[in-house]
């Protein structure tokens, strides 16, 4: 198994990709650690797009806590079910209550989106493990107010929500926390990189048994 | 409902980050039609990557091959499941093989990808319909086929696999055949890319009753 491929012919792709990636992206990730490259090399390979060598920040602490909170079969807990799809190889639980009643009933409540809620539903349950924010800045904004609260207590964050409106803010705020995270700086980000950088994290505490 | 947001505060954000997308990319998109300039802002929408305005190529006729098949109920088939968790507002069925134990006994038998065995499975049970390729070129490559062989019969395809292998030369077959396509040229595409052009033409065919 290699990057998610579990055919000799997958397999031979993601090995040809993987070199293709490591040669147009090597010399601006020297500054990491294998751990952090390999992470940042299986987003540039799963979005094809090698900006993200350049985006990608990781805080000092991020890889250790994820993996070890991934080798403690934590929950992880994603903001959209798409993420959820695409994280398979993971033998804890994948959460996602974007579709839970509780959260419907609170973003009406609350007047807040859906994502948001999802976390405040996810905290109220006492959630604590990897939270993996792919797609909504209101989810990530929702993430650090309960952190600094202190009304939720989780291990790392994912945060590389998408878009024009607050994703770049939202994710400028993550690195003024004291949480482990990574984060896309900018606009940019989404599933494929939050689902790369999981699985990623995944295949590594495997390694590192 | 708008580009997916069921909350106020989630439409408020769609509504701003489109005015700003228009404002980005207008003029690169001047010379599409009205739908066409939907689903282009709405996957630089999804991706805050306004380099898709450009990549992005429309066939004629596949908005309207397209729209009729979302009309007439017919299934939507994609690649993987992160896909089909991200359309989420089809009334007829989206289908995703990658994980059915006879493309699992396929993919081995004929040493090909998993991906690419799940077009062949839908193509043996009859699939008809849109098939939306968000990840594997050899997918795409195998749709190609038996639509060639007159094996399968489809409507139109959502063209968009992502990387370094392939990608960028399987979009460029399918640009080459008869079959009304969307993709975007080069390795760039992916998942939110392709569950953004969907969304997008099941909006148009609601708008469009």
């Amino acid at each position: 198994m290699f990057m998610g491929a579990s055919t000799k012919q997958g397999q031979d792709i993601a090995l040809k990709s993987r070199e293709i990636v490591r040669s147009l992206i090597s010399d601006k990730i020297d500054h990491l650690s294998t751990e952090e490259k390999s992470i940042v090399e299986r987003i540039v390979h799963s979005t094809a797009d090698v900006e993200y060598a350049e985006l990608c920040h990781i805080s000092s602490g991020f890889v250790e806590c994820s993996i070890e909170s991934i080798k403690s079969g934590k929950d992880i807990l994603t903001d959209i079910n798409m993420v959820r799809a695409g994280i398979n190889k993971y033998s804890g639980e994948v959460k996602c209550f974007i579709n839970h009643p509780e959260t419907i009933k609170m973003a009406k409540k609350e007047g807040i989106t859906r994502a948001a809620a999802a976390i405040g539903y996810a905290a109220e349950y006492g959630f604590k493990g990897i939270v993996v924010i792919g797609n909504a800045p209101t989810a990530l904004y929702k993430v650090i107010e309960l952190v600094e609260e202190g009304i939720m207590d989780i291990e790392s964050v994912v945060g590389v929500p998408v878009g024009f409106v607050g994703a770049a803010e939202s994710k400028d705020a993550l690195e003024d926390t004291q949480i482990p995270y990574i984060i896309t700086k900018g606009p940019k980000g989404g599933t494929p990189v939050a689902v790369a950088a999981v699985n990623s994290l995944i295949q590594l505490s495997k390694d590192n048994l």
